[in-house]
């Protein structure tokens, strides 16, 4: 491990994204990156009782792909980083309880994945784990009713809003690999920051500022340029925290215009699904991610990546008690 | 860092605990380990207008006490490790807010002090921190309306019912140290436990099985006993849990009655306190640890200690939804 700069950490050796895979809906299968989802369901309860044992259920399915692609043995893997956006990460809980292995519960709201793919590389390079697990999920069907009405109220939803996700993702990332599959080389983890936005259907500007100080503090780091990536992605910003990171970007003389893209932007069309400023929940990244980017990481369409993952870390009762949304945004470097 | 038997890490060098603070409540100051809590207020609510702000004020209280104590300065400490027991996590994310530090939110329901202390001990041991901080709270008001009943409601508690603490405890976990302050020499992370308990009153017999567990596997992989510590402290079993851990130990041929206690026993007086079979929530163990136990391993009346701070990670929804409750176990061996 080396520090660069003030935020940022290389490690000493890239950690390998040894195998990957995702979960996702009947919305997301249908949007743009559909061609890219091979596990999917039509049926919003997975065949599950409730979409809270959906959420659970898509978790435990693509940690069970991902640990028989990789051929590791599940006794091989030392820790499994998880969480999501259900109240006490019930999500993740019932997810990896049929799992005994060593278990860190997570809570970073949307930028989850990103979270643990660092904690995770850190266990690596730290020499505490060969192998370990990064999972999240997030399910619009729980989210609805967790963060803001019942499904069957059908309330209006204005148009800075944005669309939970239903999906997983899920990562093992390794001490050693091969040249093939995507690897972590370096990671700048976020810290929380408030612009007192309070507006709870717009997320997307209370993350934004996160997004946009992470990646401008990484790149002052390194001494890099947007240009110099394939792709810098961030997790959910939608299409107005996009906008908006873009201008604060700018105002800080960086201009990422032709590689700046947005998971919560790709995952949906606007013309056909109606979800307004696009997808979000810690779903939403991890399955953009493990559906779409590793895979063509590895097909070498994008040799080099910034993955940055935002989360919006308020709750019903802070909005409530008239609370700003804190945001956070982590990032990680990507490479084949 | 040298991996011990199947579940163990030992640090490569043992990790300070260079400064440590804690902030109770009323029944918390007035119960058996009082004299140990410099910082407690009369009033529930801190004053502040909730309960929750409340509870982000006590984490914000101990984070900056820990801070001016150990004259570190605050960009010195690369990471903050927090969690607590309010959905979405609320307490810690409002807590840190004002904190330009990177933050890693974290779930582990009452373990979550023990697995902010593993995160925060690998990540200095990994050579990505200097200084790392591991920050929890809970409030028994807070938790009361949002896992059980409004206070209002005065609502009849079963004997097997726990009493959440009020309080928040704070450390700094540092390469460099004196060998007057406690270090982190050894820890074992455990994994979901779920024996099929169902009653959200009786978290202690949820939990008991996943402490028992945790460290009978230490042990086997340490080939220590329990004699060889001077004091063996589980998180908040409570009487329920602790007698079933004690029973659950034995059954694996493990006899700890001596060196035995539990957090969630020692914090209030069963005869003058009506909190039933014991103190729990994140607070719990992290203001005995940072208010009464850390104090005295500085004294050397305990010099070899065994932490195993124990979550029940179930939600009132998943509980609605008739699930059973699983619970985790985080130890972390500590001496002078």
């Amino acid at each position: 491990m080396k520090k660069i700069g003030k935020y940022t950490y290389k490690l000493g050796s890239p950690v390998y994204i040894s195998a990957y895979d995702s979960y996702v809906g009947k919305l997301e299968k249908e949007g743009p990156l559909g061609q890219w989802f091979n596990n999917y369901s039509n049926d919003e309860y997975f065949g599950q009782e409730t979409f809270e044992k959906a959420e659970s259920f898509i978790q435990k399915e693509v940690i069970n792909n991902v640990i028989s692609k990789s051929k590791t043995l599940c006794e091989d893997i030392e820790f499994i980083f998880a969480g999501d956006l259900l109240n006490q990460c019930i999500g993740s809980n019932y997810g990896v309880r049929d799992l005994d292995m060593q278990f860190f519960g997570l809570y970073g709201a949307c930028s989850t994945f990103a979270e643990g793919l660092t904690l995770a590389s850190m266990s690596i390079d730290g020499g505490f784990a060969q192998n370990a697990l990064a999972v999240t999920s997030s399910h619009f069907c729980s989210s609805e009713r967790q963060f803001r009405f019942p499904l069957e109220y059908g309330s209006q939803r204005p148009p800075t809003a944005q669309w939970t996700v239903t999906g997983s993702g899920c990562a093992l990332l390794s001490a050693c690999g091969s040249d093939n599959m995507p690897k972590i080389v370096d990671f700048c983890p976020g810290s929380v920051c408030d612009m007192g936005i309070t507006d709870i259907n717009n997320m997307g500007a209370a993350m934004a500022p996160a997004a946009a100080r992470t990646l401008s503090r990484y790149l002052k780091d390194t001494g890099k340029t947007p240009n110099d990536f394939d792709l810098i992605l961030t997790g959910d910003l939608g299409t107005v925290g996009h906008d908006l990171m873009m201008r604060m970007l700018s105002e800080d003389g960086i201009f990422a215009g032709d590689t700046l893209f947005d998971c919560g932007i790709m995952i949906y069309d606007p013309k056909t699904q109606d979800t307004h400023a696009g997808g979000s929940g810690c779903g939403c990244s991890a399955s953009v991610m493990c559906g779409a980017i590793f895979p063509q990481i590895q097909q070498r369409k994008y040799k080099n990546v910034l993955y940055i993952a935002t989360g919006a870390l308020m709750s019903p009762v802070s909005n409530l008690q008239k609370e700003s949304i804190p945001g956070i945004a982590h990032l990680l470097h990507i490479v084949i």
